[in-house]
């Protein structure tokens, strides 16, 4: 059981709750990784693997949804602060975030692939993990990239959808395809200049 | 059971042999769909659901992964051809296979989600089945790229792995982000052209 997931702020002074609700969350995670489908996974079988009661679970988490959810977020880096000036260093910010992430462990991304084959089975889930994880990021490039409209610095006529695609597209694309491990520090800075350039002569 | 999918073409006149063979891969890729991991499925599974023996399976794939790769390799569209002239022209070509996979039913998306989680514990099949379907594509987009490199249609300088993740990686995020269903028919010309133009004004 490692710790080095980022767990969402809790209210100081409680550490024997955090503690477990760190545990709780590790054994979640690792019982998902270990090739148990969300559907099977059972509050009774976190608890024993987390060496906690159920009801510890159930005081923090009303259902098995709310749990998955919050321990896939773990996974996830927090948005990272924008200075809102140079809208190519906002969208490098951004898309360093998202390399960042490729350095994952192999833990984290085989569960973040099972939570996600099952999205079929679990809407729900998946859509809420979407609204907490995914979608703020999505907002951020969004906006960034309609400023840089705004601005002049992107063309006038530029789709911003199009605009994202390129970007997160380029670092979803290396993530699945590139180089095994953390991809190269620089990977955002070349790759958001190579968008802005284009790629013809 | 659906008969969507191109079938890999077997020599004429063996009318009855094609048959058994279309409904034993149909067969896997129902299983797959339905929540079976590769690994758990098994021959007599995919015999029974088949309504065929295990002989006739074994008469013509020798084990379960040679099966499951092919079956798999269905659900891929084959490579266009190429006119080899201008570089713009062929990578809409490329692009647009991508697109059209968009449009692939629900069962095949899943199909290959599951696949995919499940690369982890099945290396070497998720190995073959990326020779198989996916490497001839990254091949011809790779040299593709090369060429407009050495004609002078794309920057002198340009990374062509970069070229890769940004035009492959941008229609991957379109079918895993975009509008649900087939995506756009243009959308492929449009993307080439904004990734060979670039973002900045």
């Amino acid at each position: 059981m490692t710790t080095q997931q980022p767990v969402t702020a809790r209210p100081a002074g409680r550490p024997r709750s955090e503690k477990a609700e760190r545990a709780i969350i590790e054994a979640t995670l690792d019982l998902i990784a270990e090739g148990m489908g969300v559907s099977e996974l059972s509050i009774e079988a976190i608890a024993s693997r987390a060496g906690v009661g159920k009801t510890t679970i159930y005081r923090r988490w009303s259902n098995k949804e709310d749990l998955v959810v919050d321990a896939l977020a773990t996974l996830k880096a927090p948005l990272p602060p924008l200075a809102g000036e140079s809208v190519r260093d906002d969208l490098i910010a951004l898309m360093d975030v998202m390399r960042r992430e490729s350095g994952n462990s192999t833990r984290a991304r085989c569960v973040m692939n099972v939570a996600m084959s099952e999205a079929d089975r679990n809407p729900r889930l998946t859509e809420r993990f979407f609204k907490r994880a995914i979608e703020p990021r999505r907002t951020a490039m969004r906006e960034t990239i309609a400023r840089g409209v705004a601005t002049g610095e992107l063309k006038s006529d530029l789709d911003v959808e199009m605009g994202m695609a390129l970007l997160s597209g380029a670092m979803l694309w290396y993530g699945k395809w590139g180089p095994a491990g953390e991809l190269p520090a620089d990977l955002a800075e070349r790759l958001v200049d190579q968008v802005l350039a284009g790629l013809a002569a």
